[in-house]
């Protein structure tokens, strides 16, 4: 019986520990078994970690990884866009899979709010086979069904991985909101979401993209994305003299689009008042519940706004963002963002850099 | 010199007191004068007496009005729709004009929100020529660009005005919100803009709209007006019952619209609640300022909300509610919604049966 | 072995016969076979009876069928909906099935553009297994995956056949087109759709529903419906007559609204011209190929026009139609849609009243 | 009394003389006097001087113009986006004007179809005051009303006049059709209107951009404005071929998007065909009506597109244009389509040029 390693969490707040399990006998029909070549640290691990969010122990974190197909159980010949799959292949994949039927998929069209929904590296045991089904490990396991893509040889893994799983919640959200052409938009928060947001709201049409955010690396790695501003959240320190800011780049009125990816419940009033009347905002960055905040619901009346969410991603948005990544290497490196590298060994110290707010990115390479 | 009767708003929280102004002498080119005949009390007229929003006194309140023209001034021969104009004509128009020129107006589309307006029976002081800018007496003066709609023969002026404001600002906010062919539709609140919105929702393509909110005479109007359920705020006390009922109402899943018609912040959290994963919440009854609540923002995420605000509305929808009213008289009996006549002597006593929520709609007829 | 009987299109142009086939012995994972209470006769028949369509024959027609569950697949345990489902139910079905993987259904989310798509009653040979593929039989076999919904007990199987699909492809092009709350429409043909469509657009917010068409008989059913306005093509002769007639019927300008339900290529240049400008045209009607027309492409900017195409529809468009008219018996009383009924073996006359126009619509009931 | 010349369009198919008229006495209130700087050749003055339009003789054509304001009319102290205005301003304006009442304008939000609207360089007579109401003139006068806009110092006269009409034009329409971010688009024509289609695509979300047109230098010139591929037409002469070369590049499916940029009827049909199924089509070069054409309806319903007609532009998208225009001279270098330069004396010659399709943009300088 082949086994293989994982890096397991075991108790919330506590290290990450190095755990050996079997690999699955037999990949089941429609399955496949894929060698892990980089898992990408998201901030919601972080979240994960300290306990925020309601899942059961033992768990293999990692839901943005890049493999290599090892096995291929029967009927699994094609990726999600047709490509035929092999062995060898090197591939990516959606965390989640929806179950296409229910009331969300089919009638009101929601599948990211399908009821069937569980993600790879957050929703499933370890300690059960077929136990890898999640990114910090050297094998990972693709149950039936799962949404698969053949990855282009001119498309670094970096690049998916520094992209990671805030690019295709981006897409969605900026999908949902929609950007017209030659908008103003703000985006508060220079974490991924915020650089991926900048990069498709620059490429969505907008004319000027203001970044506020912090602290310097990050505003710089936004100017490299395009960023037409930033706002230094060192330098400017008050909501009201960052309003003014706002205010003062945006002809007085402030922005068509305000896009939050801060996760802050304190970033949404503030966000709220930078929009121009008549405007919209996006809140993007609450996948985790950050409790509530004294907010004021006159605004949305008084500027006559629109407001979105989005929650997760849809295969489609994988698919884009991998054309996406593949064709824009120069104006948006997401490569680079790939800041520190780590062995599965190390995943806790990845994982903590990540908490520390160290690292753009950090990422686990098995070898 | 001739002179005429009002009743003024001197103090706030004072009782208001009748006065005499002169009459305009001559009438611009473009204006009007009109001899009311009937001026409704909106809630908004309440606010103002308490001094709630930031008004210059004296004013002659009353933005609900349908008058009979006695005088035009040159050049003004046509209503807004292109009808031709003439003395003793029947009519009503908006209490704002926007410029049609700004930023607001004609770059982004927004002419509620243009910086020009100001409301006739809240924006002008009656101590200054032409003093009759407001509902509450015996004429009202209708300055250059004024928009107003001559009001066809078989359309009673208690409709006009038992639908008032609460209509067209109804219309526009369903408008921005869109209600999709049988949507279930939620709508919190049974004062004049809930049943309004309840009336544009059954008539806009809803298949079912349940709407909550009380006293016991209310919800009568309201099952009169087509809801389909009503829930009784003395009746279902507490938010999560209400939020219990909505969902057994509609599969469990929450309303694909839900429309907040109250003014207070509370309703807010409530509501989104009671949207499906994926559906819109208009927030339609915060034209006043009631202050900040403690609100989680998760929830647009963890739902993917859509949210929409609305302020006011632009001539287009008065046309469109003249129409409508005109060929729903016997499905949405708006005229039936006059609960309380006064004359204008009376004026304060109507205004304090709109405050204390005796009055489904009270009415000044000057006579 | 047991056998039923069908009644079979074995050449283009000649009578259906009778023939006998034998039932399946087991129904499959996931399918179901059910017994015949009612089928439909719909307007394409008649275009695939005359061979106007490339199929391949022999073929059961009958693409609109009502029955009950005489057995159930494994694992077929609900309905579409989630409703339990047992032998004995009454259910209708979607004649076809996306596969929910490809570029049109996954990433374009036009489903019914999925190229895995075969109607019951048009793209199954009837001279395999499981043979009964088609509504004018006296069983069907439902294959896995077919999207079957239970039939509530209070909406009679004649509303379910009577509106056909006729009713869903008219909910799928509304939806497509979109109607705005108040806004005119012109129904361009009196036929199933036609009636469908002016049904949907009276629910879905239209003010005013001008009908085009004939005979007297249809014109009276679509008064019954609704329609208020009707245009007789017997009395109305010319086509710039009946562009004066609307225009005279919408203050000049035409219809915000125009659905085209007639199928004949010269109805699209007229009824473009009914449009006002910056109106909205569907084109609902031309599911077959009825040949090149000639046609002036500068209407559509002249006037500033939306076209929408709409093809066939989706199973949530089912669940909405069967939802409706549940709610509906009184308003839009499909079930009289049922003009005349025939027996199995008068399964050929029953296609010829429908080619000869002398029905609204003829059924097929087995027994 | 000052006197000024111009080149006169007296007959059809004639040539151009040029005619001296009195410069007006004294500029009406919000009127402004202008002299010209440069004058843009459309390709509509083309069809204008056949007489392939419905206008009244002699007319001064040119509606691209750029000028200098030389007086200016009591209380107009402000450009159309709020700039003061001054004499010696360097300024551009829309060619048309719409009322803002109508039913068009107000109502239906159409403004672009308001029948008051009678564009500089067409539909004014020349041989009566104020004479100079075309851009082919020492000076135009600009009446009460006209939205003017003062050009910033860093945008070069000829980008506005490089970019023309053809600009705004695209910018309505790409607007009408609504391109989603990375969509793929076929433009049909290699034009102005093509290439300017061409630089809205690009910029407004496309990941990639065919343009199909001819001769070999605007192909050069697309490329240079970022097509990502060019189908020359003197190469595929074919349309069967240009359709497969289409999906060829289109993943076998079509491109999301197509514009029309052409003018000829042939081309609408085959460039629905060059739609995926679930497509946009835009037609968007039939200014002028070139006749009927042989054309299949049936394509609209099955591949279930959306048609977008969209006539002139608003005051915004010149705005738009100029904002536009200045931030990307590098990425979209407009001025470079000036290609032949004329005298007043020589706007004959530069006319001409455009009829011979000789010229990329033929302009005017007058002195």
């Amino acid at each position: 019986m082949r086994t293989a390693k994982a890096s397991v969490l075991e108790n919330f707040k506590a290290p990450l520990v190095t755990r050996e399990f079997p690999l699955p006998e037999n990949v089941e029909t429609g399955a496949a078994l894929v060698r892990t070549e980089m898992a990408g640290i998201c901030g919601t691990d972080v979240h994960l970690w300290k306990g925020e969010l309601p899942i059961k122990l033992p768990v293999i974190l990692g839901h943005e990884t890049v493999g290599r197909i090892v096995e291929l159980g029967e009927g699994l010949e094609q990726d999600w866009t047709g490509q035929p799959l092999n062995v060898g292949d090197r591939v990516t994949w959606n965390s989640t899979v929806s179950c296409g039927q229910c009331y969300y998929c089919a009638v009101k069209r929601q599948p990211t709010r399908c009821p069937q929904r569980r993600a790879y590296g957050i929703g499933y045991r370890c300690d059960e086979a077929p136990h890898f089904l999640g990114g910090y490990a050297e094998f990972h396991y693709l149950r039936p069904r799962a949404t698969i893509f053949k990855l282009p040889d001119d498309l670094p893994t970096e690049s998916v991985i520094g992209a990671g799983c805030a690019l295709i919640t981006a897409i969605h959200g900026v999908e949902r909101t929609g950007i017209e052409w030659q908008d103003t938009v703000v985006v508060q928060g220079a974490g991924p979401v915020g650089i991926a947001a900048l990069a498709v709201a620059k490429s969505a049409g907008a004319s000027r993209v203001i970044l506020i955010g912090g602290p310097k690396a990050r505003l710089e790695t936004a100017r490299r994305f395009g960023a037409d501003e930033v706002i230094d959240l060192d330098q400017v320190r008050e909501p009201a003299a960052r309003l003014d800011a706002v205010r003062q780049l945006t002809g007085g009125y402030g922005a068509d689009v305000v896009m939050e990816c801060v996760g802050h419940p304190s970033a949404i009033g503030e966000g709220m008042e930078m929009c121009r009347d008549g405007g919209k905002y996006l809140v993007l960055g609450h996948y985790c519940d950050a409790g509530p905040v004294l907010w004021n619901p006159h605004v949305i009346t008084r500027k006559q706004l629109q407001v979105f969410g989005s929650w997760s991603s849809e295969p489609r948005h994988l698919k884009a963002a991998i054309d996406f990544l593949r064709a824009n290497q120069e104006r948006f490196p997401f490569a680079q963002m790939v800041s520190h590298r780590f062995t599965l060994a190390q995943a806790n110290e990845a994982l903590q850099t990540t908490a520390r707010w160290e690292a753009l990115k950090s990422v686990i390479v098995p070898e």
